[in-house]
């Protein structure tokens, strides 16, 4: 049965919701607005966490698990935080269901009502610094550096697979530090290490900069985020990392003695990526014939598939050059299925992203060649079957070499630098992207262009460089530019 | 600060206990019945489930990851299924808060009641059979190997960490297969993985068996399990694999055609093992100074302490080693903390399980040696610094069989072949432990025997040889001897 993936230029979103559906990354559930994330997304997800979690472990950083409910006062604890949070949220009310007395299946049972309600975690920041009370006393006990990989859910009204679902996978990480300039650098730490694992291993590049006050994490006095270019011209905010200031510690009362025997309250950082990336990643570098991976994530590197299939002297070869590549450390698979053509197959890979197809013959038996195929440019060429292992792994680097500078250049032809307003909505308007403008640093201002364009400000590039000008749209001074795009 | 850990032989509860709360384990929290994993514990379960994962692998699983919520009625679809489950649970009712009219924090908005109610996941055979009539149509979409990492909740009324408590860590197993007998085998091949698992890795004895039908998973023909004894003679069960038949498939209607072009009911299994294993391990090889960890699940295997910490000589020397040990696979955590004696940190260390500490003093500078300590046996000796890293390993090693060799010697002296229900009962009483005895095969006894000893028959062992006897309640006449004991 043939999948049909919508082409891009056709719907944008529907070519999205076909690819994620058909490669088997996800699949919609029966509950509103959860997904079931298939074997080959999960296993690029497992990939993905891999790198972080190491990453996160080589600063420091240590792995705990909390809670998954929250009690409900807890949320009105930090002001701001309630009023991003309480919103949309799952609440467990009661604690048993019973046998319906006409006999119709289960019901609530009224008698096991919760005396407080419990929040399925939407973000872990008030369950763990109500628990940081018990664990800092001291400056000895600082930092703080926990990190926890988890679900978490957000009532969404529209979800779409991985961008935006009810329920999602990420990591949280909640750091405690004695002073503020310290919280301050584990965030822009977290940051970078975001956008490294970004741009080395998704081949993604992406924008760091800082969110304005109307976009900032609820409860935090500073957000950082990295944002990367779609390739329908809108932005993703692929991660964020938060300096919470002294909120959480005021709202939960945590407090240590210095060096100087004082208490002071404790400064607080929070920084997190999601499933959410899985989309970013698809978005970024996919085709109208499915997915493309980046080797350094995908779960299989390098298919072999041997025509025909059944017949052993192409199969023998197949397996002998598979286990050398094992042998050195490259993820493969050889296809054995005698049910499907090689045509078919061809295309499933595509569809599934694998980086690299290797074919095998009759006459590559004979000759002692294979055909190697890369899936990002679609070429094919035939080597000889000696030289295969160092043939393969240069070109896994290449791929992902070509993939993060295809990506860039992207970003690069569809970054507008703007000073008209004129300009800035017919830009916005045919054809998107990342607009760099001056603005006036008001809220009404950002407001006001999101009600005319729908694009918001994503961040305050921290790599801008001041630069006086006026802003885009009402003229008034400006000393940098900031990046507007519409935003998924 | 001293933490004082309750012996033993005071008091086994509060033992366990203190030594969860005190070794940093695991902490109490804000909600009832749920508890945090700290860093400690959390590394340790990493380990466990990146050895179980590798196995699940090998043998053709991949992971996936479903929903955490289920609509109330899937739960009525498996009439036993419901019955185990239903009963005490999170239940979801609402999906938004709003401000307190009187400003009190939040509320629950009463406009957004659910249609339906959402059961926070107590396992997921329903959610994942659903799906599952999407995902199979024919043979050739057989078998599906799927395996999901997870939180799950089960409203449980007494709590104890890792033991019972209401939100847990697990994974579990779900598998459809064409034929019953593929899927009695697969159910057996994970038991077979469960208890090589906790035997070569845990270093934890385990009786393989299969579960009387009172004992049953809430929907499976038949449940196989393992089950371990606990230093206090009680028994815990430590991983169960079921055998479903067909009972899902008729439940949410999964059928596939086979080769013969028939439609046929689609066989299943589901197996898991949970955070539980955590207070199996603690409850296994644990003394009254602390934890003792098995070398191939121990976070940090060997940890090393310079006195005084802050010469430098020593603290050289110790670099170098922990260098060496790396290298060799080792982990390794060399103390630079300056704010503690050496006492006080041997103590710690002790409290924290690591299996090996390495003491190096001005004297072992000057003649090359370092003081080796093992956490199992408290032995210590003297080597020289250049034979370190075979020396380590060759420990670890011996160490790992060390902790088997007693718990297999514990469990063999702790095992009673009982022919009386007088004895069976002063058993119990004076000593517990596993007992094998007669049994007329009812529920009624198995229910008398229980009500009368508080002992359940944990399993029918697999290896228990066949043997005519007498029940030893009623005397009527058995084939074999079944496992009892009181269990945890």
């Amino acid at each position: 049965m043939a999948k049909v993936i919508t082409p891009r230029h056709v719907d944008y979103a529907q070519w999205y919701n076909d690819l994620v559906i058909h490669s088997g990354l996800a699949d919609y559930s029966a509950v509103r607005g959860c997904m079931i994330i298939k074997p080959l997304g999960y296993a690029l997800w497992e990939n993905m966490r891999a790198v972080l979690d190491r990453m996160f472990k080589e600063t420091g950083h240590v792995n705990a698990y909390f809670p998954l409910f929250i009690p409900k006062s807890f949320l009105s604890r930090e002001a701001q935080h309630v009023e991003g949070f309480a919103k949309e949220c799952a609440v467990v009310t009661h604690h048993r269901l019973k046998l319906a007395e006409d006999g119709s299946g289960v019901v609530v049972d009224p008698d096991a009502k919760l005396e407080e309600e419990l929040i399925v975690r939407p973000t872990s920041e008030t369950i763990i610094w109500h628990t940081y009370r018990d664990w800092i006393q001291s400056y000895r006990d600082l930092p703080l550096l926990i990190n926890q990989w988890a679900n978490v859910v957000r009532w969404e009204m529209r979800t779409r697979p991985f961008l935006r679902t009810a329920e999602f996978l990420w990591q949280e990480g909640h750091t405690a530090h004695a002073t503020r300039e310290e919280a301050i650098a584990e965030a822009e730490r977290m940051l970078d290490i975001y956008a490294r694992f970004a741009e080395e291993y998704m081949a993604m590049p992406v924008v760091r900069g800082i969110k304005t006050p109307s976009e900032r994490f609820a409860g935090a006095e500073e957000t950082y985020c990295i944002e990367a270019l779609m390739q329908d011209g809108k932005a993703l905010q692929a991660g964020t990392s938060h300096f919470l200031g002294q909120n959480f510690a005021k709202a939960f009362d945590v407090t240590f003695l210095d060096r100087n025997n004082q208490r002071q309250y404790v400064w607080a950082t929070s920084w997190g990526v999601s499933t959410r990336l899985i989309g970013a990643l698809v978005m970024t570098h996919s085709d109208d014939d499915g997915l493309v991976l980046p080797p350094r994530l995908a779960p299989i590197q390098v298919v072999f598939v041997t025509i025909p299939t059944v017949e052993e002297p192409q199969m023998s070869v197949a397996r002998e050059i598979a286990e050398k590549l094992q042998t050195a450390g490259v993820r493969v698979h050889v296809d054995t299925d005698d049910t499907k053509r090689a045509g078919f197959k061809f295309a499933e890979y595509e569809l599934r992203g694998i980086p690299i197809r290797i074919a095998i013959g009759r006459r590559d038996v004979e000759q002692g060649t294979v055909e190697v195929a890369r899936r990002d440019t679609k070429e094919k060429v035939t080597i000889r079957r000696e030289t295969i292992v160092e043939h393969v792994q240069a070109l896994l680097e290449e791929i992902q070499h070509n993939l993060l500078q295809r990506a860039r250049r992207f970003v690069r032809e569809n970054t507008h630098v703007v000073d008209s307003f004129d300009d800035f909505q017919r830009i916005i308007e045919e054809r998107g992207g990342f607009i760099l403008a001056h603005w006036d640093g008001t809220a009404e201002t950002e407001a006001r262009i999101k009600e005319l364009t729908k694009a918001t400000i994503r961040c305050i590039p921290l790599d801008s460089p001041a630069e006086a000008g006026r802003c885009v749209l009402t003229g008034k001074p400006s000393h940098r530019r900031v990046l507007f795009a519409c935003a998924y």
